[in-house]
């Protein structure tokens, strides 16, 4: 029943096929990286004719499983040159695989300068053009959308960064609330989708309906036991419900690991005026709304609407790694601003991590001050302009490091570091520095075990173990992006063990199959060595595997630690 | 006899030591790449405290050897990642020479925003502040040193843009006239000699004297054979002698491989107004100087002086590539702007062949239109200037493409290529591809072969024997470049027997070896293994020895051929 649609922005075809056996089995991000794995040249141009530019439900998408409604957006990445997936909540992932869509595959280049639109219903499949969109941020391109298309839809699109094909580009998709707050950020894949000439994608779910399930009742009862883990988890049941992801700051400001000023301490002196805490007080006092789930389905509900101080929506709540970038690594204490950029970002269509980090790169060239909240809006809004100095800082941190000159310039494979230092989290260094995507928290959160405790106890500050958690957790994290899972419902899975058979039942159900836990592992394995191998094709060795050599040589403060992995250790971790 | 002189700009101390017995038997480049290869950590940061700037003359230098001069600078390049050497003319490397220092090794970072000069002299050497010189062009950089060392003295020098660590940036030298016209421009030296805040070397020959010659008279003998056999090659006593190294562009034209408007045509309809021919006639009318050597020794004087309109000193004549660079392939025919651009570059103190590259491409994105000279010159002036968009051109093509979002960038690991089109002279094309340094046609300068007829003849347009070629040539270049001999000398090497055997009989009457042919083939093997040896350590693997996509899809005019050199075949380059 599933089907995967190629759309041709050479000759302007859209097609339907059957999933050929070498992609059967797969979904989401398994099904993203096969694709590109096996379809784009390793050394081709990101932004040229021969990528390609695909979207995926997961596995798990259109069922009752709870929080499964992520979408993987994968491709050559201009940002890292690697193998990219970077997925996003929103409701596009849940109406693809209503209309039985197993991933979107966009190829070819339409003429120069040319705009497009695709619309994707049931069984109905148009490209036509989107020329009045040119030059429009993502809130504007839904709002002019809507009129044609109306609110029961969702949409997908890129701003100016992805028009203008910057490698920090997002992907954005469209919330509960038909707002463009939800993006696939890491990795340019805004850009891809902006040399493709592709504004916008409609998904209208009209017609679709939930994927079929070999054994109903076998997936219900399992559905039932994985979210009463979600519900009885301190973390996915309170933590990030009432806080926000952003109750990370305290947390990791206690633990030293905040990265302040572009990596150069490990504590911010502000960290209280933006934390969850703060976000929540603030929101409650304006009454926005606490507790907000970003996509249909989900129980964990770790976002909330933040008002302006009139009291107007101004954006959904910032999540802490935005929070983070914006705050204490340019040394900003200013939660009203932070939101409004998070809210330029979406617009713009830029990733939070990767803009955030070429602002503290430019503030320690000296562009502007650190702490400067003004000066930070006013270099944003440089991006939105398209003028010289936006096209470097929308271009990621990396570049902006080369352009100025600057030495500390945090990135593995050019992409940013997120919001822990390596130095003081020394397990999330090792995922930063193996990961087929360049630094990225998301690929193997080893801040889970090293910091909150979740699935055991990793000391942050000591090498030993580091190598085996991160290595465990980059492999069930590419099911659990396989699936089309949140991210988050890993909290539970580490500590419960039931909570991890829930996931395994509910598969084996919905497709009539008998995984056994190994099988799983097996799974997650086979996909990261599928990405590691077209990285391998586009040129990187294992000499790319590692942190900048500032992360070697600066202590950073309180624990005055460098981080000591062995290279050899790194190294390691893609043993099995 | 000859020393290291070690210059530690981290605490400033300035120390002479014995050659150690791994770095005795090598210079030039063999010297530079050896020491870089065992020093520097290739993954460190370019411009960082780890990285060394490596200066040093040629086995022969010092010598009656004719074009022997020469200098290597080597260290990690900011441009490419890659290991890196850069030579050049001028006086410096006699005079090094003379003075008995085999290398100058620039190593640690001093101060943030200090700079200093070194003075060295016979058995003097001497860092002082140079804080006075900030921000000045090469040209008022020596006019300034000149009022304290005088006339008699070499100089090496960064301009504006290696103090800005632009990965564009080049090392100036002076040539007889005390002029900053030659350069070791290629990879971002300058940006190296910047970041270590060092902004002038003053070499002061005075007391040094020619190296010793362990048998004088088999020296002389074989010195005067090589001397005759550059005095009877056409290339190396006529065409060079005559028009320069601009005689190459009618000649790479009529081939149909002169790389017009950013690689989009072989050939230019402008080629007449900016060709050695014109060049020559100019200089005439001007009453320039026609056949005019850039250093001390040489016989070829393939350079002159270019007189503007009103008949005062512009430049030294601009080279082929640089013609080349800011002329076919920004589209424009002006020979005028052409120097005022090449004066410009040098006074900068940027690499010609980068920054035309650079200025193409944003031509291709649409910042000016192609063949506006007026255009060009004001972007040029951005550089200068330092703003966002000067930030962005002096950083290279690769920037350029990646900040504008431009397709085609012709560049091999982030380095832009030369002015030979590799898809109608496809030997060069191996060279770009698989060199250790990055595109460079210096690296193993097939055109000689494939256009030229020189040391046989392998068809430009075929794909047969040019792996071959370009091996012997990398290999017989990395030679040449460690002895310290000018690249040209390879035109009478190529066709005449004799020419070889004499250069080998010089280095073992110099050094009382009995080197043979296959001695010689396996140094040159030698240093180029340990290149490409720092570059897989550096995180290089063979999907990097690849041109840019477009070169195999985009047929280039008149010949309607693409680059296709199988990836199997560029990958048995360094199967010796």
């Amino acid at each position: 029943m599933f089907k995967i649609l190629r759309v041709n922005m050479s000759d302007l075809s859209v097609n339907v096929e059957d999933i050929p056996e070498h992609y059967q089995g797969l979904g989401g991000r398994g099904l993203t990286s096969a694709i590109v794995a096996r379809e784009v040249p390793p050394t081709c141009s990101a932004i040229g004719p021969n990528n390609k530019l695909v979207f995926a439900p997961g596995l798990l998408g259109a069922t009752a499983c709870a929080n499964s409604g992520r979408i993987s957006v994968g491709g050559k990445s201009p940002l890292t040159g690697t193998i990219k997936e970077s997925n996003s909540g929103g409701q596009a992932g849940q109406y693809l695989a209503r209309l039985g869509i197993a991933a979107i595959v966009v190829e070819g280049l339409p003429e120069e300068g040319k705009l497009y639109k695709l619309f994707v219903g049931k069984d109905k499949y148009e490209l036509s053009p989107a020329d009045d969109l040119k030059g429009l941020g993502n809130y504007d391109t839904v709002d002019r959308l809507k009129g044609q298309f109306g609110e029961k839809v969702g949409y997908v699109s890129i701003g100016q960064a992805g028009e203008w094909k910057m490698a920090g580009a997002s992907v954005a998709f469209t919330d509960r609330e038909i707002r463009p707050t939800r993006h696939a950020g890491r990795g340019g894949m805004g850009a891809v989708m902006g040399s493709k000439g592709l504004k916008a994608i409609i998904i209208d779910p009209e017609g679709g309906e939930l994927a079929p399930i070999k054994d109903k009742e076998a997936f219900k009862e399992a559905s039932k036991r994985f979210t009463n883990a979600l519900k009885e988890h301190p973390v996915t049941s309170q933590g990030l419900t009432n806080y926000g992801t952003d109750i990370l700051i305290n947390i990791i400001n206690e633990a030293g690991g905040l990265p302040t000023r572009n990596f150069s301490s490990g504590r911010f002196e502000g960290a209280e005026k933006v934390a969850g805490e703060t976000l929540n007080q603030i929101t409650q006092e304006r009454k926005g709304v606490v507790s907000h789930g970003c996509m249909s389905g989900c129980i964990i509900r770790c976002s909330g609407i933040y008002l302006d101080q009139q009291g107007n929506y101004l954006t959904k709540w910032p999540e802490y790694e935005t929070v983070w970038a914006w705050g204490p690594n340019c040394g900003i204490d200013d939660l009203d601003a932070i939101a409004r950029i998070d809210r330029a970002c979406d617009d713009y269509g830029l990733d939070t991590i990767e803009i955030g980090n070429s602002i503290a790169v430019a503030m320690e060239a000296g562009i502007k001050e650190f702490g400067d909240a003004a000066g930070a809006e006013e270099l944003l809004a440089e991006i939105g302009k398209g003028t010289p100095l936006g096209r470097i800082l929308g271009s990621g941190a990396a570049i902006v490091g080369k352009t100025f000159g600057v030495r500390r310039v945090p990135v593995v494979k050019s992409q940013a570091l997120p919001a822990y230092d390596p130095r003081a989290i020394k397990g999330i260094g090792v995922t930063y520095a193996t990961s087929t995507m360049g630094a990225d928290h998301t690929a193997g959160y080893a801040v889970a075990t090293n910091i909150m405790k979740v699935g055991g106890d990793v000391d942050p500050l000591k090498t030993e173990g580091q190598v085996e958690l991160s290595r465990s957790l980059q492999i069930a994290t590419a099911v659990i992006d396989t699936l089309g899972l949140c991210l988050f419902v890993a909290f539970p899975v580490m500590d419960m063990p039931d909570a991890f058979n829930a996931i395994v039942d509910m598969v084996n159900a919905k497709y009539g199959l008998s995984m056994t836990a190994d099988d799983v592992t097996a799974l997650g394995q086979k996909i990261l060595k599928m990405e590691r191998d077209f990285n391998t094709r586009a040129g990187f060795n294992q000499a790319d595997d590692r942190l900048p050599e500032f992360f070697m040589t600066e202590k950073l403060p309180p624990h005055n630690e460098v981080f000591d992995i062995k290279e050899e250790e790194l190294d390691s971790l893609f043993n099995f």
